[in-house]
């Protein structure tokens, strides 16, 4: 897959692939305002809690090229304001406010630079995360692909894939690894992921678009596919991972509680910057989204009548005790270890 | 609600709502061909063990009317070959075949009458039926409602309300009699329920006509409901009970495990008709429908790329350990009770 979001040099603007659109269009949108950035990540034009981060950092960089012939103290105020915006878009995933803060710690650090200094600063600083995205994903790959043998189906749900990323995919970077630089052969199973439908759209896509064996089921199916034994391994992603659950797509928990019924590895994979280990499930607001994505299936079929309330979160909670182990960058890690090394 | 099928007796037909286009229009289609009560089965314009029951025998007193000028013989081998038109539409319900069986008895048990004769006992027979179910519902619905207290939110799953039977309902019926008959406050949460959508399309909008209140939610927001401590019972319908499980809309299960970890009680609600207790799983095979059910909501947006494989089981399989009892005419059974009763 070609990358959701790149930085072009040549005009200092922002391109992303318009996930709305797909599977029937592939259509790329160009940004120079971080507003509207802002915009695409509260309306799902890009998402996916890694790729989130990489567009929150070059709307960062856009809001600072619109801001850097100010003075330093009125850069900085309206640079804060930028971040807000941008973080205001979408309350669980972590790695929006990750990396908001780590371009704002730019800004901290450099008090006596000119505004159009840090700008240029701010600028690499986003391209350097994109490139650390696809790099990071490479490691995921590689740890995860070796809790994978020879003849695996895999069950995921959502899109943890190139597309939520800016490249190669979280819980998908394991499948491509085990495949493209293992040689094992790999299916998979992907949920189509109500309301959104990013399993059914985009990882379905995605796999197609690579040549990797991917079906679609409803959401429901999952606990009878593996009831049968047509599932071996569920790797997901996560949008945050706190000391005692893992926040991610809807539909994660109830996936989980069937992998944990039937003795079947439930992993989950994410970078470390989804990991927010001092935190318990009680500090984190679940999203609520408009009732509208669930009555109306891709705002074209209306399949809830009139005047019925319709209750629409966003992610769920999966606690530890049905993780069967974290995928990061730096290897596999089972709770305990988790906690131990990353809980200060 | 209005009943979902009914015999009209001026004309000698069979009138039922075309739920496919629920909530939408509310369109009653007139049948006088036993085929078409069979293809009206597969395209699911009626749905629901109970309803599809009572389609089935009266489909069987079409044909009758149809055959009725022949033979005994020869009307007795067209009537074998119209319930076997009937019986090969969907494979898991098992109150279809209770049905055809039914009506196919009163053949066997008159040899001697004349066809035509035989013609107004299946006539009777499927009218009786149809009033049998009512009145099953309605007994069904008085039992359930003493396991609800004032002020519970229940969740349901697909549609066991008054469009799965004749009138009034199976999972429904407890909180419908609980609302109705003894004043109790009680709120519905139903799932969409994928792929064909029953639960936000048919169960909201016969709750919603009859003013009972009803939110929809994703399937996948069961798990998370439960969690968060917004639901109090679950009640789903049946389309066959046997010895170690139950056979129902796929999804079922997830939401039994959910209810399992959570402490949350799962009833079962379904007319005696369901059961099939000399059965175990082992003997029954589970619908799978076209994988255009998925990847075409309502055949009318594609979600799924083209090329890409489709799985799509309509039910699964919630073994008896993750069932807290089973709501029929006759009262309200555990597992071990169920056994004793009906296991021959």
């Amino acid at each position: 897959m070609i990358p959701s979001i790149e930085w072009i040099n040549e005009s200092n603007t922002v391109r992303m692939i318009d996930q709305t659109l797909l599977p029937h269009e592939l259509v790329f949108l160009n940004f120079s305002d971080y507003r509207e950035i802002a915009k695409s990540i509260k309306a799902m034009v890009i998402r996916g809690a890694p790729a989130i981060g990489v567009a929150a950092a070059m709307g960062i960089a856009l809001a600072a090229i619109e801001f850097q012939y100010m003075d330093f103290q009125t850069f900085k105020l309206y640079m804060n304001q930028a971040a807000d915006t941008i973080t205001s878009t979408r309350p669980t995933a972590i790695n929006l406010f990750w990396a908001v803060n780590r371009m704002l710690e730019i800004i901290k650090k450099s008090p006596k630079k000119k505004p159009m200094d840090i700008t240029c600063s701010l600028i690499q600083e986003a391209k350097h995360m994109w490139q650390e995205d696809i790099d990071t994903n490479h490691s995921i790959g590689k740890h995860g692909a070796d809790l994978l043998v020879d003849g695996d189906t895999v069950l995921t749900h959502c899109n943890a894939g190139s597309l939520a990323t800016v490249q190669y995919g979280t819980a998908l970077a394991p499948i491509r690894w085990a495949i493209q630089e293992q040689g094992k052969k790999i299916q998979v199973i992907v949920d189509e992921t109500r309301p959104r439908l990013q399993g059914a759209r985009l990882t379905a896509y995605e796999l197609h678009y690579d040549k990797i064996p991917v079906r679609v089921q409803s959401d429901n199916c999952a606990g009878l596919m593996m009831m049968l034994g047509n599932i071996d391994k569920v790797i997901v992603g996560a949008d945050r991972i706190v000391n005692n659950a893992v926040f991610n797509k809807i539909g994660t928990y109830m996936i989980a509680l069937a992998a944990k019924r039937h003795d079947i590895p439930f992993y989950i994979a994410a970078p470390q910057s989804t990991l927010s280990m001092n935190e318990t499930t009680k500090n984190v607001i679940i999203e609520q989204r408009d009732g509208s994505e669930v009555a109306n299936v891709c705002g074209k079929v209306q399949i809830v009548p009139d005047g019925v309330e319709v209750i629409n979160y966003a992610f769920d909670i999966t606690p530890f005790d049905l993780v069967t182990g974290v995928i990061t960058e730096h290897g596999v890690f089972k709770h305990r270890e988790l906690v131990k090394k990353y809980k200060k």
